[in-house]
């Protein structure tokens, strides 16, 4: 070799806690940099310019600096004048530094608190402490340019270079809309504006001076219920929920009545497809407007659905969907501009469908496999997604089936003489005494049972898919419908006999007739906001026992299949009410035999599904292999389905 | 190596014609594919479905197999049915095969024809002889696919598959209108479509059944004068051509009046945007309707233009341009769907608006390069692009430099009393006879002169650019204006005592006064279409000299940086009219001083830049590397400008 050799710069040792991860790093490097040399990612929206406040590090000088236990200094650089202004307000803990400013200078002990690692993990439901991951595809990045000068780049690449020096980001371009707002937000901006990167490689959109908080929509599109959920993206945060019935049920119930509207009636698809868009940018500002954003602040969305839904949101014909062989026009995952379809956010904005599994089993099951995560229990785990197109998961790690059943929209409280979607006013939980046929429930959105309120309080307004559900056993238990599920008009009369000492309502009939069709009384008239007794009535009953049937047979069905006569585990899952109670599931007869301690509600999993993809990039990529693994099992053939359908009618 | 070695396959000598490259390829091989592996590309949108009939090749066969002279059997697969149906219609003839059909069973020499070659050349201007190498970004693929059984991938997943297998193209994505028409074409042709591919990585389009014309639009956007090239991207033929006038000269006849309306007015910038945009609509309409096609048909476009014009197309504020530091916000090439920005082909069509140099000096700029090529050159050559914004060029291929010049849109026929744009029945030659002062013309559309028809049969409608350029000319040769370019009133009455044998209308005074200037009589009122004297006033000869001598002085400017105090070499290009002729350009003194015969006109550069851009994919890499390498030269400060101003404003 015939060049000098450079004189190696001075190393000295960096210690990471609470990973333990510790190396050398050359002096002179900040923290920021050298925790990310040793593996560990601190947040820093900002890149170095001391504005984001992200990457505050505790410093535990003691252990490598005994020489000075009251300063740093000695090892880091020098406390800035922005860092000395944060102490002194309170606003940074005695000890630590900014991560970005502080330079090593010579061995350190670091810890990097919760709050300033740059891959979190955020717990996504209270009541089960699942954690996820926080790792987003969308990231806020903060810079600040120089003004420019005479034979200076344009705006677009000295953007473009900024990522590059202060982020490593390569390879970036600008979407058309950030493209768009990019000079004026700069020049209003004086230089400093936040630039919203998706996957690391698409600029979608520039905001004036310093940002921290891109908002995402996780959406689950059911065939009835419509469920939308507003992210904070950097911290996970759920900021608000807000739901909607799909106006689509204007045009038919259930999935196949959707397809026919859209084959046979003139712009059929532009209208099914219109009318999902309208309610999809109204809840997504129901749900901005909860937390005094926009519509326009959404900058990713993801999205779940079944295949029929899942087309008619992307304007496709659902038309392959209905007839064999059931060819889906796409079925891995889809990623364009939300604008593409209408959606009226950012119009940078991003969406992501997730992947279809097969037939109608949709990407709104792939979203309860990325909830529940059946494909990595080493037990069967059966899980249950209840809505107007039920889908069933069954299986564990080994092998995973999953299979659809036609539910009808009973269960979401439609098609119910007083059935609602679950909102304030919904009747979700009933108790009938069987001795006095007396009934007591709760409405949503108020603590007390009816019978602890008066009632004028109570202004019911109808009956939720939970309470329908509830009220169908109890009514079965009372006795007031067989075990056919045919209503016994002698009960009531027996029944008032016995309670003499009731008082002046429950001495009325329970028992009435609404057109002609027998139907008992859940809440009286007086207890209603409408002023009009809320029922449920033997076409309700019949309607409950088809869905719960349907549900039943997928679940046999795919128990056939995975060649076992019982299941370890089963999750209840759907958006169609509060939790479903897992007593009267098993009392309905809704689900197979299990103990009922084995048994637990999941709420909305697809939804979390969605919200899920949304937090963290890496399970879009899990989402995409767990579909093409998951097997679909067909439907049986009419006859066989027709004998174990009518088997799983009557109440157990 | 305890596998078996596999037998290795039987290999023949093929040997292509006319690139003599020869090498051995497996037995079984298609001619197509053999061809490929020995570097030649041989054109196939079907990929072996017989069906496109690009890929005949001649077989030599007596060269190899002199058994047997009158088959070329014994080293090919056996002809097809539907070679055997294309030989007896006579659309093959005798001795071809179809490329994709033949298989390698021996030894071949195959000549590969001109037109069956997947890089052709086409020659871009008939009168210089300019070829181009044919390498669109746009590709057509045809493939037919199998009905599909339950089971199957999706639609979209399958035509991949099917990309991947015929053609060999890997990580292929679907844009999302293409996406939406994607299963119902693919139904109601039963499987078989034609793709069209954006280099070769994204399907844009999805066509019923096998199609081979993918067309194309290539558009020069300047302020006065729009004009558009709709090109077959497979032939690159120029299917038609339209011209117009941009709309926005309503808001302004400059860069620098379009920039004040943008900031200034209220929605300035999106009235500009819309203009614009519209104009583009009704061209590529027009163009299309020419020959029988729609503006749907357009699948990609590309797009040059000044910086101002360039930032109005993308609905992007040119405040920047418009004050120092003159910083746009986008420099390089943009490439975007053509909706994006409100063009109406199809909905999938791609934009690729070419890369700014500096300054006003634009993506015309970037045009005129790839058509005139002085970066290619060994002597200096000096490219003057008229138009309202002059554009010139000085270097070679060691060193090229840029400049702009506010021309002012004179030259185009704008501001001019009589202007109009280069169409039929605008003047664009003119001669004045010196003695008599008697004026012959000819107008655009009609071959004879105005001194060779009846007046009534020439129906002038006005003056284009080039018309007005030869006007000031003539009239300053005859006396008309004096050598500052003020009129001479006396000449006329000398000349028309001169002229006793003229007839009547030689007699009267061709000087007269329109609104209280002086102005001179091109086309008499018998001669127009509007019944009015066709006339050049004081002021329009004023516009034409600030117009040339701008043009004058940038091209001193340019010749001064670079040190020289000739040029070896002049061309002429612009949009403005019909070509210049050298000789008026000279004696106008609108060009330095050089040999008539070095001195050429290559109509519109810019709009030919555009049209090889669309061509040629690889142009596009080129006048990337280009647009960074000119060098931006200054206009000179205002003191030392007026001077040289000045003393280019009379005539030589």
């Amino acid at each position: 070799m015939t060049a000098q050799q450079p004189v190696p710069e001075p190393k000295h040792k960096v210690v990471l806690q609470p990973t333990g991860r510790s190396g050398l790093v050359a002096e002179g490097t900040t923290l920021l940099e050298a925790a990310r040399q040793l593996g560990v990612g601190i947040e820093a929206i900002c890149g170095g310019h001391e504005t984001c406040n992200k990457c505050m590090v505790q410093v535990e000088e003691g252990l490598f600096a005994k020489h000075d236990i009251h300063s740093s200094a000695s090892h880091l650089t020098p406390i800035s004048e922005r860092e000395r202004a944060f102490l002194q307000r309170g606003d940074m803990p005695p000890g630590y530094r900014f991560s970005c400013t502080a330079k090593v200078m010579g061995d350190v002990l670091l810890t990097v608190p919760e709050e300033s690692r740059a891959q979190k993990q955020v717990v996504l439901k209270a009541a089960s402490g699942r954690a996820i991951d926080l790792d987003p595809i969308i990231r806020l990045y903060y810079v600040a340019l120089d003004a420019p000068k005479a034979g200076d780049d344009a705006d677009r690449q000295r953007v473009l270079n900024a990522l590059h020096e202060r982020f490593g980001l390569e390879e970036v371009e600008f979407d058309y809309p950030a493209l768009r707002e990019l000079s004026e937000i700069l020049r209003s901006a004086s230089g400093a504006v936040t630039l919203t990167v998706w996957d690391g490689r698409l600029v979608i959109r520039v905001q004036p001076a310093y940002h921290e908080q891109p908002v995402g929509l996780a959406v689950d599109v059911g065939s009835t219920t419509l469920a939308a959920y507003l992210c904070d993206l950097r911290t996970g945060d759920l900021l608000a929920t807000a739901t909607a019935m799909n106006p689509q049920v204007t045009y038919g119930d259930d999935i196949m009545s959707r397809i026919s509207y859209a084959v046979e009636q003139s712009s059929g698809l532009a209208r099914l497809h219109r009318a999902i868009i309208r309610a999809l940018n109204e809840l997504a500002q129901e749900a901005s407007e909860q937390v005094g954003l926009k519509a326009e602040d959404i900058v990713d969305m993801t999205l779940v659905g079944n295949s029929v839904m899942h087309h008619l949101v992307l304007n496709l014909n659902p038309r392959p969907l209905g007839a064999a062989p059931f060819i889906p026009t796409v079925q891995d995952a889809v990623d364009l501009r939300a604008a593409d379809i209408g959606l009226k956010f950012h119009p940078g904005a991003r969406l992501h469908i997730l992947p279809l599994e097969a037939g109608f089993v949709g990407a709104d099951n792939v979203g309860v496999i990325l909830s529940e995560q059946p494909h990595k229990q080493d037990k069967n785990m059966l899980v249950i997604d209840v809505g107007t197109n039920g889908e069933l998961l069954l299986g564990n790690r080994e092998r995973l089936l999953c299979t659809s059943s036609p539910t009808g929209p009973a269960l979401e409280g439609a098609q119910v003489t007083h059935g609602m979607r679950a909102a304030p006013g919904a009747i979700e939980r009933i108790r009938i005494d069987p001795q006095t046929l007396s009934v007591r429930f709760k409405v949503i959105g108020e603590d007390l049972w009816s019978d602890e309120l008066p009632d004028s309080a109570i202004q019911a307004r109808g009956i939720c898919g939970s309470g329908i559900l509830e009220a169908v056993v109890e009514m079965y238990r009372a006795g007031v419908v067989q075990r056919s599920g045919r209503f016994d008009r002698k009960v009531d009369a027996s029944r008032l006999s016995r309670s003499r000492l009731s008082r002046s309502r429950l001495s009325r009939s329970r028992l009435t007739r609404l057109d002609n069709i027998n139907a008992f009384v859940i809440a009286e008239a007086e207890q209603t906001a409408g002023g009009t007794a809320i029922v449920v009535s033997q076409r309700d009953v019949r309607n409950i026992q088809l869905a719960k049937a349907a549900l039943y047979v997928g679940a046999q069905l795919l128990m056939r299949e995975l060649g076992v006569d019982k299941v370890d585990r089963i999750v209840l899952a759907g958006a169609f009410g509060n939790v479903i109670d897992p007593y009267y599931a098993i009392a309905l007869g809704m689900i197979p035999d299990c103990a009922l301690d084995k048994v637990s509600s999941a709420g909305n999993a697809a939804g979390d599904g969605a919200r899920i993809a949304l937090l963290d990039k890496g399970m879009r990529a899990e989402a995409a292999d767990v579909a093409r693994w998951v097997e679909h099992v067909d439907q049986p053939l009419e006859d066989e389905f027709q004998d174990l359908f009518m088997a799983a009618l009557s109440f157990p």
